[in-house]
């Protein structure tokens, strides 16, 4: 193993511990053809409300001509269809399908099999305050009044 | 913020806060024109031995096609060079030149200007014991009898 240094940097252990569970999930998910960023889309739209395409790229983490080719394929398999945003009918909005819905039922069995089995690697308690943690960080990181924020480093 | 249900994941979370905190060590490594991958590669060669592609990729977090592209790269503008392994001649390996090492010093002080900045937003004692506990989780589930590893998860 060569990781000399790298293990001095939270950005390096990030991406470390993120490659590690997410290649668990995607493994998990595998089985319904379903990839970890089809699961956050559908997840994302579980709440019954449209969304618009910049809402979702925000919250599935995904850049917006990646979401847009993956919510083309997801419209493919009439698991989620572009209609008016309620909110604004001049905009478009994505909304969860029925078979949809019943798609991210089945897959959340799978997503909390993989849970359990992190939770049984590394400790119930461990993992519940992991995952206050990192909502800590990004609180801290994201604050709009941020040092790190990328807007205020690019001033810098 | 659409953010339903996803809070809850572990997976999730770590994608968002490895999101977070990569950004902002990209836009500090921006100003040496070097990426995060790039730092990453020239951190790993730090140690002055030479390191072939496997190790390197495993090191690095990158498929090996993109590494070899990123190597290509950082050898046009002559911060490594490519050479023989000498635990094993016949294979290649890659070296950190002086300009690399140059580099690596000039940006390491951008690097630790990032990680203060993480520290006085979220805490010194908290980003420590936050990176031991992301090396615990790492070693948790990585573990070769490890019941998250993808070659068992295949298996199931």
């Amino acid at each position: 193993m060569v990781t000399t240094g790298l293990g001095s940097s939270l950005a390096y252990l990030l991406s470390r511990a993120e490659r590690s569970v997410n290649r668990g999930l995607a493994a998990a998910l595998a089985a319904e053809d379903v990839t970890v960023e089809q699961w956050r889309i559908l997840r994302a739209l579980a709440d019954g409300r449209g969304h618009s395409m910049g809402e979702l790229a925000e919250a599935v983490l995904m850049p917006h001509p990646t979401l847009t080719k993956a919510i083309d394929r997801l419209v493919d398999r009439a698991l989620v269809y572009r209609g008016h945003d309620p909110a604004d009918r001049r905009r478009v909005a994505v909304f969860l399908a029925d078979r949809g819905a019943e798609l991210l039922a089945r897959v959340e069995g799978a997503v909390a099999g993989h849970h359990r089995v992190i939770e049984d690697a590394y400790g119930l308690e461990r993992t519940e305050q992991l995952m206050r943690d990192l909502e800590g960080l990004v609180r801290a990181l994201d604050a709009p009044d941020s040092p790190v924020t990328p807007r205020s480093h690019a001033r810098s």
